[in-house]
């Protein structure tokens, strides 16, 4: 016997949805509950799969199909095509995963010329009977046989000759047409078929049914569902099944209707039946909007046995599914029949609800309901959103790089963020795209817009730092800065208009749109507590300032697994820093760093204070120099220009000399280049003096009655005797400062592992740190060979697309090749120092599937940015209970 | 019984050198061999490396040298500081590896006011007892003592003192000295030492032996050494061992003698004594030439016995240590006494005659004669050199990037270097640094002569390819290239002087050096034969030209490991290149397409025949786009004068236009951007074009009666799913041309595997794979997170110098780090794919001591540049002998 294709909805069960859909498997269910489903059977995603690849059934399926579809009949009593009692069944594609409206379905199947009278004979209503045949010829034909018109008339032929036949016998509504009418329609639809595909419409219901089954197969593989499919990351070899079940009709009168409901409040999570019906109407016309629908609420008023029952049958069928559920049902003739049933989406705080409710009821174990959240759901709850309610018109889309709403005027450099934000003016910041020169810029303002760069840009990576909303990669919008003018086709943004950006959905608005605040519940705090329980990884922040570091801590950080140094390096400070890269003599180098330790100090104070009692890993500098100079570019034709204009001779030489020294620092490729621990290694000093900064700030703090925990982090090791010297150095500032001070103070000095050669070698690495942090963004660069900032608009998109790439390595951390790294690190950095810590500090620590992977490899920590920590809290959760 | 600390020299061998140095081992093989050796005992490199940890003498030693310094006394029948018979010994330095003169000596070591009595006595001659007690007064007290002096007079004191008393006598020469003047010196010498050194000077001689033995030790960490271990790349923590041995002296006669000899000519290997002595002097005279020496040969008529003894002994020692040895032997009163032998450094051309002849000899099997042979030192013979013979004077020095001398006119840019290259001048190019934009100007040019970047710069590695010398990095090098001047210091080179350069020490010299051919010796190739006999890894070489292809294959070549394309989209070709990266239509591309389809057809076709037989293995294009469009900042500078200048608003906005697209291309980390496979699958039509062209030339070879066999090599893979989607996009090209000409050819597509995600997942990588190529520069580069542009000249020389790399892993490669790398890629592709084929083509291909590694992971073949091929088999032999 060959492989089984076909199943009666009672061979299946809720579980099968991998061969029966997603559809299939759960009428299956409810059939086995005894709830009532019109008799049906499936056919298999596989039978899908074997289709596509072959382009025809596979051996055997025709005569299954012929052998269910006679038990249908029999189970009906009544025949497909039959000219006095016929059976009408609907063909539904049902895939695995839920792809709502992206593949076809063909109802009312089974009519022809002979069927529909008996079909009028048999409700004694003629009219419903021609109406369904029309409805069924339109849709078979649109569907099946790609009747699709061209030019104005594109998708409206058969609304045409209905309007034109309307016009003919001077009507208004559809409502208006007669049976007499409907039965022209049948004659003018069949002839639109044939003129525009050439043949007959199919009057054999087997051959409708065979072909109506081909016609959904097929469209697994149409651009709509291919797309959606990319979107929501769902493999293109799963397939869909193929329902055909027996037709019930909501629009049979007064006493049918058809409706669809959640068994809770999909928008809040609140306990109370939702959704809406219609009466006297078929399925298509509730999600079509053409009628008003009424709310479920009042179905007791209208048909109270069928409300009960239906109230009867969610109570039944959210016990058995222990989820809130969506539901599609049809009323004929008083006779409720349910079509479908599933998991409901919802929103993250309808999520939290339910799953605090559902433990509360007994529902569900507190384990279940953290298995039932999505946690990259839960990032929406945390920054402030468009209202919903108020429609907006979109000026331009860019790339969703850091997700929230902001409102304010638009400004294009930073100095204008900084001077208008201290005004108290909200500003969003509108550059090409942002560098580190740009952050105090970026501090001031709302929100961060830029017209070039992708989600890892520095604008993108940055703002989710902050917490603040970006958009970034709006290739519609031109920045022309010396103007300060933004400009979108015909569209002008002036410096000083209010624009609205949205990053979570990657929108542009000009205007000011309502927003609506973050929704922390008491529900939210109800959850992280369940996931503070069971979450083996601990939980840090990646936070640079106090303030960070506080909210941070708000959120539940347990510590600072990456505190980046370079800002304070930057601002008011960046006069100071380039005195010290161009000093000529020792004493410049020293005058100059002692104004940044006094900085450096009072910063690393206020956030030692912020995270009392917990760990601040900070990691001393790690850019070029170069990121700290001028652009050697402009300097260049500043001067060109100046010589050409006959500049003062002195000036020309001082500038020349100036461009010497900026481009002497300049680098084929600074990302490989002398940073990092390179740069402790050349310019030693600059490490001295922050280690130096960093332990008097320490020592401050401990003698004000405070408890600081120092973690120095040495970044970009390739070679354990980088850190062996560097850790030497420290060790020896460190000493220095404590018997300054007569103090005592507990300090580790660890390492970023973030280039392929420290992952390898980690057994030599790790017996001079006292921690590893995994920094998978140059981890994740150099394995690949990625540079993040060329290749995220250049090519990655194509590489998704093409799925040479399945997801963005860095959003979801590739664990075939950089997380082989991370495992052999972890692994052989553990063999040789037991002691060692180890935790991540890449973007990857604040995504969930990639959290599940640090589980998986046994690490202490994930390490995220402070609005990322919730959402951490709950994925570490669900990745401890899945380790189990 | 503590550990062992001294050794007497019947108590060792020569394979002792690890604890005895190489002075030791040596003395004390002598020692057993019945070898004339006067008596002495070695101290371990043990006791100088505790020493230079602790500063003090590990525990026992003071009596352990004491009890043998008794036993000496009483071998020899004298007492140290005897005033009547006194023990004079000599104090040397010996480390594992031989270090000459970086460390001390001290002879004569004993002498006192009294014991200097006893020596008149016993030896009758008072004057040379004076002259020996004056010597080790000035010896002791600068090598021991420090006394140096200062100013004018650094190292001059004693010497002045002499002049000095020279005067006042009125003498000329110091043998004119009578020993009342010596007797007299001693008192000023003594004197000269209170001075300076604050102390008298010791008159115990066992005082005197504790400091010598002391300042030994610590003259191992003396700057000198330091360096001269770091460029020898000898390990710090071996120490040195101390010799301690009685004084035998060639200065008492005309019977005595002292002298140095190599058994063989160490210049040519011949069969011949060589060497030289001097009658009545002491060993130091003959090294510092002060006299003339008289030649070995002449020994016979001097001294018939002694020659005798000297040429059995000679005979002797080659026979038991089967190599050439160099000896030192000393003369005294017609004893002979040997003080030291070694095997003897040669070179290239020498080392490959005595290993032929040796082996004809029946002295040596072919085996033991390879691994006698350093194959570093054969890239000497396959280059023209300085005529050793003249005296240059050198302007500059710059980083030996590319072995081999040339002479010709600076030129200071590729057109000019073209121009007068086809006028046929030899030219020599000199650039700030070379792009591929140069690479026409290198062609025609004879040596390359960059001030900037490092001996892996671009200049470096193309030239090093080509063969051709190339001095870069030479920073004393100023170029003004609008001027076409170069300038060092006051000296300045105007396009059309002649210079030379030596690129196998790095040289700059104005003017013509005379040169002399590379001597390739029918020795040569006797060994080259004897190494392909033995040798498993094959030998290919990196060749992009039939020139190239055909100078490998005459030196030995079986195949190309890697033709890179680059080049055939540069020069001529580039305009047409230019135009189809801004064609704005796909007509203007497909154009641009045809036109580089031809060239590259005749290009491959050339390349094809030269390797008639053999693989060739051809790189898809590899550099990102924007290395063939003009520099955006002078493009930028250009347009910004053009505005300035008010041009014509047409022209303005043309290149304004133009520059928009070039800025397009430009990327921040060019190394890890859109290049290689990337550019394979973004703009698909180039890889097209080039897998016609190589298919069409093919098969025009094949046509032709030729055996061209192709693989096609894909680079920068970093997903398998890369190489699925291009191996399947050039198989559908290929059957395409094979079915065009109606032809059946056989072919192999494979890959680089040059980035760290290709080697951890070799097991996908290979199944879609017939043959790995190892790029190790660019594995290099990201594994380390290195830019070996930007590196080499900021921070690599730094750390080399302390010690946090061992090694330049872009010379050598890394086993820890980019080994383990190669090792998992080899593993998992053979276990994918057991046909697999595995090469490299970095530039450790050419570098024996990683071709060492390459025959431990079980590579089939390397691949280097054509002048590498004949070392590259003599040290693939020798690692198939190691590995036994």
């Amino acid at each position: 016997m060959g492989k089984k294709y076909v199943y009666n909805f009672d061979e299946g069960n809720k579980d099968m949805k991998g061969i029966l859909g997603g559809k299939g498997a759960n009428l299956a269910e409810m059939t086995n509950l005894e709830i009532p489903v019109p008799l049906g059977f499936t056919i298999t995603t596989d039978a899908c799969v074997y289709y596509s690849a072959e382009g025809e059934y596979p051996p055997g399926l025709e005569e299954e199909i012929g052998e269910h579809l006679a038990a249908l009949e029999e189970g009906m009593g009544k025949k497909l095509g039959d000219k006095d009692d016929p059976l009408l069944v609907s063909v539904r594609s049902g895939a695995r995963a839920s792809m709502p409206g992206m593949m076809d379905t063909v109802l009312n199947l089974g009519l022809n010329d002979e069927s529909v009278k008996g079909l009028a004979e048999q409700t004694g209503d003629e009219r419903f009977a021609y109406d369904s045949y029309r409805r069924f010829i339109q849709m078979f034909s649109e569907v099946v046989l790609g009747v699709e018109g061209e030019g104005e008339l594109k998708g409206k032929l058969f609304e045409n000759a209905i309007d034109e036949l309307k016009r003919e016998r001077g009507l208004k509504l559809d409502t208006d047409l007669s049976s007499e009418d409907l039965k022209e329609l049948v004659v003018r639809f069949k002839e639109i078929t044939r003129r525009e595909s050439g043949g007959d419409f199919p009057s054999d219901p087997k051959v409708q049914l065979g072909l109506a089954i081909k016609a959904v197969f097929k469209s697994w593989n149409n651009k709509r569902a291919v797309d959606y499919r990319r979107l929501y990351k769902i493999p293109d070899d799963w397939g869909t099944a193929v329902n055909v079940q027996s037709m019930v009709f909501g629009n049979r009168g007064e006493s049918s209707a058809t409706g669809v409901a959640f068994t809770r409040d999909p928008a809040t999570g609140e306990n109370v039946r939702y959704g809406d019906f219609l009466i006297n109407a078929q399925g298509e016309d509730v999600v079509a909007g053409i009628r008003n629908t009424e709310p479920i609420g009042k179905l007791k008023e209208e048909m109270p046995p069928v409300a009960d029952e239906l109230e009867g049958i969610m109570r039944k069928l959210e016990g058995h599914y222990r989820d809130m559920l969506d539901i599609e049902f049809t009323i004929e003739q008083g006779r409720l029949w349910m079509l479908q049933t599933r998991v409901g989406k919802r929103t993250a705080a309808s999520s939290l609800k339910i799953a605090v409710d559902m433990v509360n009821e007994g529902l569900l174990t507190r384990e279940e309901a953290l298995l039932r959240i999505d946690p990259y759901q839960l990032d929406q709850l945390l920054h402030p959103q468009f209202d919903p309610s108020v429609k907006v018109e979109v000026l331009a889309r860019g790339m969703n790089a850091s997700p929230g709403a902001a409102v304010g005027k638009a400004v294009f450099d930073s100095d204008a963020a900084e001077r208008l934000g201290k005004e108290g003016e909200d500003v969003i910041l509108v550059r090409w795209e942002t560098t580190p020169d740009d952050l105090y810029g970026m501090i001031a303002s709302k929100g961060i817009l830029t017209s070039h760069g992708g989600k890892t840009s520095h604008a993108a990576v940055v703002a989710r730092g902050m917490g603040k909303p970006c958009v970034c990669g709006t290739e519609a919008l031109e920045i022309d800065e010396e103007k300060r003018l933004g400009r979108v086709g015909d569209a002008g943004i002036r410096e000083g208009d209010v624009i609205s950006i949205d990053g979570t959905t990657g929108v542009l608005v000009k205007g000011a749109v309502p927003l609506v605040p973050p929704g922390v519940t008491g529900d939210f705090d109800t959850v992280l507590a369940w996931a503070d329980e069971v979450r083996e990884l601990g939980v840090w922040t990646n936070a640079d300032t106090p303030e960070d570091a506080a909210r941070a801590r708000g959120f539940g950080a347990e510590g600072i697994g990456l505190c980046r140094t370079e800002h304070m390096f930057l601002g008011d400070r960046l006069p100071i820093v380039q005195k010290m890269i161009l000093a000529e003599s020792e004493t410049e180098v020293d005058e100059a760093l002692a104004e940044l330790l006094d900085v450096q100090r009072s910063g690393f104070t206020g956030i030692f204070e912020a995270m009392d009692g917990l760990p601040v890993t900070i990691r001393l500098l790690d850019p070029p120099l170069h990121e700290f100079m001028p652009d050697a570019v402009e300097l260049e034709i500043e001067l060109a220009k100046l010589k050409m204009t006959g500049g003062d001779p002195a000036e020309i030489e001082k500038d020349e000399h100036y461009l010497k020294s900026v481009k002497s620092l300049r680098e084929a490729n600074p990302m490989l280049g002398l940073r990092g621990c390179r740069l402790g290694i050349t310019n030693p000093e600059i490490y001295q003096m922050q280690v130096r900064a960093i332990m008097e700030a320490a020592c401050e703090r401990k003698a004000a009655g405070g408890d600081p925990k120092v973690e120095i982090m040495i970044p970009l090791v390739s070679v354990y005797t980088e850190l062996e010297v560097l850790r030497g150095e420290a060790e020896r500032i460190i000493e220095e400062v404590l018997k300054e001070k007569g103090m005592t103070l507990e300090y580790h000095i660890g390492t970023m592992i973030e280039l392929p050669r420290a992952a390898l070698t980690a057994d030599e690495v790790a017996k001079y740190a006292d921690f590893f942090s995994f920094g998978t963004n140059d981890l994740t660069q150099t394995t690949f060979g990625f540079s993040r900032d060329d290749i995220e608009a250049k090519f990655l998109p194509r590489y998704l697309d093409r799925k040479i790439l399945a997801d963005n390595p860095f959003e979801t951390l590739d664990p075939a090749g950089v997380g082989k790294l991370v495992r052999m690190g972890v692994e052989l950095g553990r063999a040789a120092n037991p002691g060692l810590k180890v935790g991540i500090c890449g973007e990857h620590g604040g995504d969930p599937r990639s959290i599940m992977f640090c589980q998986e490899v046994g690490l202490d920590y994930v390490s995220c940015s402070p609005f990322r920590v919730p959402m951490a809290r709950v994925a570490a959760a669900r990745a401890a209970l899945s380790a189990k």
